[in-house]
């Protein structure tokens, strides 16, 4: 025989079971110490997520996460500093966050919308591709790199795009594949030591790496 | 230079983050996962927040979680199965459930709200003893089960509370001390080691144990 919590923890429990990774222990230990907080903390976070589609869009251009303001571009977009010649062609706009922490690339993004994966009833004209080459052919754009996933899906959404893209006269490129940095050579898997070894680089008389 | 989310993320990261146990990469992930919920899942959560503390309340007679509504009494003291004639005191409602998911007790239990702990400005009028006491005076208890923790302030507790409620007509018992179940006798401590020596029982012919 369970213990029976009050309706509305039970319910609780049940919106927080549907975040990732969240079991029904977590969810328990969870929703007993939401129940601690005072009125007004729980009132800001219930104002939070009724307004948060209507507060949190899309930027107009890429297809970044953006405040919902006048302004409909995203802060990326809209930065005077950003190298607006160089365009990121990636999947999600998660996955910008996650090239925006290496802070080595400093031009805009394009939010894909997906890849192309028929099995799950994604083609290509159900991603932002008409949207890319508009951008393509209004603004001065010299290269476009496209950071797709280094699978399967990702590899046939890379070629098709650069094949669709090669009338534009634009650089395509892709994101190195190789080692990780600062993993130990024995936990590589099989796959990336091939990739790794095929595409060796030549060292040059200072020990350093030369990009072919 | 982060990623800059959206302000509405951002503040729903930071009330995720008040959750126990979730840091800033989890609650990133539970934001944007949460941001992909439709519309009526959002509002039906805000709702729960909102009103939660309306429409959570606390049993009139043993402080446990209740529903708010025009019975004032938990699941459990409304219950007419439980023996009415039994109370487990617990620190903590929470505590309930714990004690709830072994199936052992049937009893009727009551929340302290807290122990005796002088350093955190805990004493014991602070918690609900007097309505414990009035409990004992008003219903024919037979026995009351002290249930709280096996560290100093709880057996303090323990003890302050055995005194004064020696007046009543009742058996005060506090649950056993020793071995957990399913363990290794390798991974017990040196503390509940000496606690399982001290109090050994005497095996039947059956192998079975004898209580004293």
């Amino acid at each position: 025989m369970d213990f029976q919590f009050p309706a509305a923890l039970q319910e609780l429990m049940e919106h927080l079971k549907g975040l990732p990774g969240i079991g029904k222990r977590s969810a328990e230990r969870m929703a007993l110490s939401i129940f601690q907080w005072d009125e007004s903390r729980l009132a800001a976070w219930a104002e939070n997520l009724r307004t948060l589609h209507e507060k949190v869009g899309v930027c107009s251009q890429c297809g970044n996460l953006a405040d919902q303001t006048g302004n409909s571009l995203c802060y990326i977009c809209d930065s005077p500093v950003r190298d607006h010649t160089i365009l990121c062609v990636v999947e999600e706009a998660p996955q910008i966050r996650v090239i925006e922490s290496s802070g080595e690339f400093k031009g805009l993004y394009h939010v894909l919308g997906g890849r192309i994966a028929p099995l799950e009833g994604k083609f290509a004209e159900n991603l932002n591709i008409l949207s890319l080459e508009k951008r393509l052919e209004e603004n001065p754009v010299r290269e476009i790199i496209l950071a797709l996933s280094p699978d399967v899906e990702g590899q046939a959404t890379a070629v098709y795009l650069s094949n669709r893209l090669k009338n534009f006269n634009v650089r395509i490129t892709r994101p190195a594949r190789g080692l990780p940095a600062g993993s130990d050579l024995s936990y590589a898997d099989a796959a990336t030591i091939a990739i790794a070894m095929n595409a060796r680089v030549t060292m040059n008389d200072n020990g350093e790496q030369q990009d072919s």
